[in-house]
């Protein structure tokens, strides 16, 4: 398969790209609006996943261009980006085109982070409203830290919450379950998002105000 | 102390008393707005707690009566009946009650449980605003699975998240460090409240969508 990071220069982007890269064999297209950028996070990633003795297929190349060759395109970019990523490459999907969205919009004030719930609903709801009618979309891998993602000798036992109404749910399940102590979990469809994002800034509050604990997932149990 | 549990017939009532009944040591007052409701669960819970061979001290009284002879007042009453029984104990209350809540407002609908935020900006806030100024108020125990709690056979490791803006955060989260398997976590002021109480709805939204999953908690990892 292959599986587009849209955004994937970035922090979560480069957490799923080595996940994505050690634990599979799945092709791994980096994307970014600048496609130098791409290209070097793409060989970034392919010379620490080498370190560790693993030959992955990543290569970085425009957002569209990723998108264009992707059976699976995550869009791991900050939520106000989302809806422009999506316009940006909405003429390059079809119905074979999973867009998988993480994103989550929080901001920060003097008590912590909150969840900005979009007037759509959900940050899903945004890109749903943005994407063409045909192109199933599906969110996963939200409440994930990027850090913790990113840093290979960290094992887990997360959960990822997996929502959206099409069939295409069960390919990002499937995909999310060759990560290595990662449990996707189907969390029902699009109108459930608002809560699936929110727990976002309830980790990095956690991680806050509590000694000892970062980088934070979660297990439903 | 005294660990009033106002609305404690209900089922996280029920499962908070066999929890810290079999746990602790504290003197356990069950609160209804029908007295002999109170006396008939706390009869209840005793019972249980004999069986298993412990004699835990549990009385029911009118949530007034209770609230009044409380340390920690716990409101384990639905979302919707907060308010009135803040206000039904307003006049028992002193800065030396803790005025815990553990209440989360959901609606269902044909995808799902949702969590509806109150304009006030959560559930507790609503809370904080019908209680007496002095009145420390604290939010504990929201994400506890009543079945689960109330199941004695079941051991279980689950987070519960405590916020609040006052020093009696630490009494809750002191007191709830207490029940076996629970790990309470700060998460901050009541600023923090929404996000926790939307993790309710989400937990239940997963055990309704994936088979072998019930009666979930929540553990931050």
């Amino acid at each position: 398969m292959r599986i587009a990071l849209l955004g994937g220069t970035g922090d979560i982007g480069a957490g799923l790209a080595l996940r994505f890269g050690r634990d599979t064999d799945h092709e791994l297209l980096v994307g970014s609006r600048d496609p130098e950028k791409a290209r070097a996070s793409a060989d970034e990633y392919r010379a620490e996943l080498d370190d560790r003795g693993v030959d992955a297929p990543i290569k970085g190349f425009e957002n569209a261009m990723a998108a264009d060759r992707a059976d699976v395109a995550v869009l791991a970019v900050p939520a106000y980006h989302l809806v422009d990523t999506v316009e940006a490459i909405a003429d390059r999907l079809d119905s074979d085109t999973v867009l998988v969205t993480p994103a989550v919009g929080m901001k920060r004030d003097e008590s912590g982070f909150h969840y900005t719930r979009p007037r759509a609903g959900s940050v899903a709801a945004l890109a749903a409203e943005a994407k063409p009618d045909a192109v199933p979309l599906v969110g996963a891998f939200h409440n994930l830290p990027a850090g913790g993602l990113a840093d290979l000798d960290r094992a887990f036992e997360w959960d990822t919450l997996v929502f959206g109404d099409d069939d295409a749910k069960s390919t990002v399940i499937d995909l999310a379950a060759e990560i290595e102590g990662l449990r996707p979990l189907d969390v029902g469809g699009l109108d459930n998002a608002a809560e699936v994002e929110s727990v976002t800034p309830l980790l990095i509050n956690v991680a806050l105000e509590n000694d000892g604990l970062h980088d934070l997932g979660v297990q439903f149990r």
